[in-house]
C-alpha cells in the first residue's frame, strides 16, 4: 500500500476536505502514475453531493487525469518510466463480455470499474478513488499515451468531455461538409464544436446566450443559432445533419428535432429528464440516440486526433485547495470552459 | 364530376352524417375505384374531431381503401378494369424531391397530398376527400396492386395500421431470430405481432393487459410480457434486438428503453407527447427513432409480403351508417383489431 495526499467529499453537504487514501502495490501489469493535473467534471459534484443516489462516503472524485509513469509492472508492454499518460473515467471492466469484446467498455455487462466510486475489484471491501490525489494505480490497458506536443494540463479535461463528444461525432460518420449543431455552450459542447470543426463539418452553436456568439465563433463554429428565436429556429429547419446535444439538465427537446434534415441523428450525451412530443421525430423519420463516454481503443484514438489537430481543452487552472469554489461556479456556469487542478498544489 | 355519395364530419361535434362530393373526371394517368371496404382508423377521428388543429371541414375520412377498379386513363400501365387495388394514407407528392426521390413520397419536401385533409391540387379550392365513399378517382402512382388470394375486407386496413408497423421493421433489418418486442396491442400492434413473427422473430407482446395474452399468442407472439410488473420488467431487461412503440398516447418511455440490448432501437409510431429521461438511452447505447407510415414502392412490397404469408388484419365489419357508434368503440379501445366499413351499405 501507498499512502496518497487526496481530497475527499464525506457527505453530501460539506466541502471537499484533505484525506489519505492507500494505493495499492503496483501488480505485473499496472502503471503507477504521478499525478500531474485532474480536470473537474460536473459528475464529480454530482457524486459528491449524492444526486444519483450512488455515492460511497468517502468520495476521491477525478476521471480526467494527466501524469507521469513513475514505476511499471512486469508484464507492462508500450509504457516506460517518464511516459505522459491519461486516465479517464474507468479503470478496468470484465474484458470479456460482448460489449468489451467491441471495444465498449463502459457498457462491460459486469460493470466497468470506474474511476471512482466503484467497488474496487483489486482492494475488496474498499471504493475506487479518483484522481483529486498525487498518484493513482491502474492497469496498462486503461492507461492511455498522451503527446507531448499538446498543453499538457489542458488534455486533462478531453478524458472525459473530449471523448464524450468525440465518440458520437464517430458513431454517426461526421464528415466534411457536414452540417453539425452543438446544442449548450460548457465543457462537453466546446469540445464538441472543436472536434466537429476539425472533422471538417460546418458547426452551428446552438445556445440561448447571444454572448456565447463571439466565443463559438472562436472555438470553430461559423455561425451561433438562438434557440429562442423562433425565427432564426425556422431559417435553419431541416438543414442539419447532426445534433450534438450536450445540454446537462431538464430540458424540452421540441424545438430541436425539426432542425435535423430528413432521417438524421441527434445525439445525446447529458443524463437528464427532457420533455418530447414523438410527432416531430415522426414526421422527420428522425433518431435520437444516447452515447457514454467513449471505449478505450476509441479514447486513443481520440488523443491522437487531438495531437494530430492540436486540439486542447480551454482550461482554468486552480489549486486542489479552490475545490470547493470551483463547484460553486461550475454549478452556476461560470467556468470557460474547464477547471483543471494543478496536482502540485497538493504535494507542496 | 361524378357526384359521389359519402360520409362527412361537419364539425368537432356532431355525428357524422351522409354528404354528396364530387370526384374529379379521370385524367390519362388516373384509376377510378368502386369502392368496396375501407377500414376506419384512429387518425380518422383525430381528423373529425380536429385534435390536431388542422381540420378543413366538411371532411370525408377514411385512407384504407380497397376497391376494384371501374375505369383506367388512356396513359394508365399496369392496372385493368375489375383489378383488385387498394390506396392508402397519400393519394400524390411532389416526385422530384429528395424525399420522393428516395421513394418516402409521405416526407415529400412540399408535403404529401393526403387522401383527405389536403388541398386537392387537381381541384383549386377543394379539399381531398378519403375512403368514407363510393368511389375514388387516383393517380395510377398512387394506386396499390392487391392480391385476389387474401380475404379482401380485411386487406383495407393494410394500407395504414400495416404498413405503418412494417415499414420500421424493414427499416431496422429485423430477421429470424430477432426478439421482438410489439408494445401495445390495438389496431397498430396486432398487426406488428403478425409481421414480426412472420418474418421469423420471437415476438413478445408487452402490454399492461392481461387479458390480451391469448390473443397475442394467437396473432404470434410467443410470450406477454406485462410492462406494470417489475419483476418481469426486470426479467427481460437488455434482451430486446427491437422494439415495435404503438401506444397512440401519453406514456412513460423510461421503463421500455431499458429492455433493449446494446446499441438497440425502439421505433415509435405513435405521435403523442412522452416522459423520458435520457440516462436509460446513454447507459444502453440506445436510439429511439421515428416512423410515419412507408412510401408507396415500400406499401407495394407490404402487400405482397402479405399475400406470401397470408397476412391480413383482424377486423369488425360495420355498415357506414354505424360509424359513429364505431368511433366511440375505437376511442374506448373496444375493437378487435379494426372496424371496416362494408361500402356496399352506402349503394344501396
Amino acid at each position: 500500500m501507498t499512502n496518497t495526499k487526496a481530497y475527499a467529499a464525506f457527505n453530501t453537504k460539506d466541502p471537499l476536505k484533505p484525506f489519505d487514501i492507500n494505493r495499492r502495490e503496483s501488480l505485473d501489469t499496472d502503471v503507477a502514475i504521478d499525478i500531474l493535473f485532474c480536470g473537474v467534471c460536473h459528475s464529480d459534484i454530482h457524486i459528491a453531493h449524492d444526486d444519483w443516489g450512488m455515492t460511497v462516503y468517502p468520495v476521491v472524485p477525478g476521471h480526467e487525469i494527466i501524469g507521469r509513469v513513475k514505476a511499471v509492472g512486469s508484464q507492462v508492454k508500450g509504457f516506460q518510466v517518464g511516459d505522459l499518460v491519461g486516465v479517464g473515467c474507468m479503470v478496468d471492466s470484465c474484458r470479456t463480455c460482448s460489449a468489451c469484446q467491441q471495444d465498449l467498455e463502459q457498457h462491460c455487462e459486469q460493470g466497468m470499474v470506474m474511476t471512482y466510486g466503484s467497488e474496487d475489484p483489486h482492494m475488496p471491501g474498499h471504493m475506487t478513488h479518483g484522481g483529486y490525489s498525487t498518484q493513482i494505480v491502474v492497469d496498462q490497458d486503461f492507461v492511455l499515451r498522451v503527446s507531448e506536443k499538446l498543453d499538457t494540463k489542458a488534455v486533462a479535461p478531453l478524458l472525459c468531455a473530449g471523448i464524450t463528444t468525440y465518440s458520437p461525432l464517430k458513431q454517426w460518420n461526421i464528415k466534411a461538409g457536414d452540417k453539425v449543431g452543438v446544442i449548450g455552450l460548457g465543457g462537453l459542447g466546446h469540445m464538441g464544436v472543436k472536434f466537429a470543426a476539425a472533422m471538417g463539418a460546418e458547426v452551428v452553436m446552438i445556445t440561448t446566450s447571444p454572448e456565447k456568439g463571439n466565443d463559438a465563433k472562436r472555438l470553430g463554429a461559423s455561425a451561433v443559432l438562438l434557440s429562442n428565436d423562433e425565427a432564426q429556429m425556422e431559417a435553419h429547419a431541416g438543414s442539419f445533419d447532426f445534433l450534438l446535444n450536450t445540454i446537462p439538465v431538464a430540458h424540452n427537446m421540441d424545438p430541436y428535432v425539426p432542425l435535423l434534415k430528413l432521417g438524421k441523428t441527434m445525439s445525446v450525451v447529458g443524463a437528464s429528464p427532457v420533455e418530447l412530443h414523438t410527432m416531430g421525430m415522426i414526421f422527420g423519420r428522425n433518431v435520437i440516440a444516447g452515447s457514454l463516454i467513449g471505449g478505450i481503443k476509441e479514447t486513443q484514438e481520440m488523443l491522437d486526433f487531438c495531437a494530430e489537430h492540436n486540439i486542447v481543452s480551454d482550461v482554468e487552472m486552480i489549486n486542489m485547495q479552490d475545490i470547493n469554489q470551483a463547484y460553486e461556479r461550475v454549478m452556476s456556469n461560470d467556468v470557460k470552459y474547464r477547471f483543471v487542478i494543478d496536482m502540485q498544489s497538493l504535494k507542496g
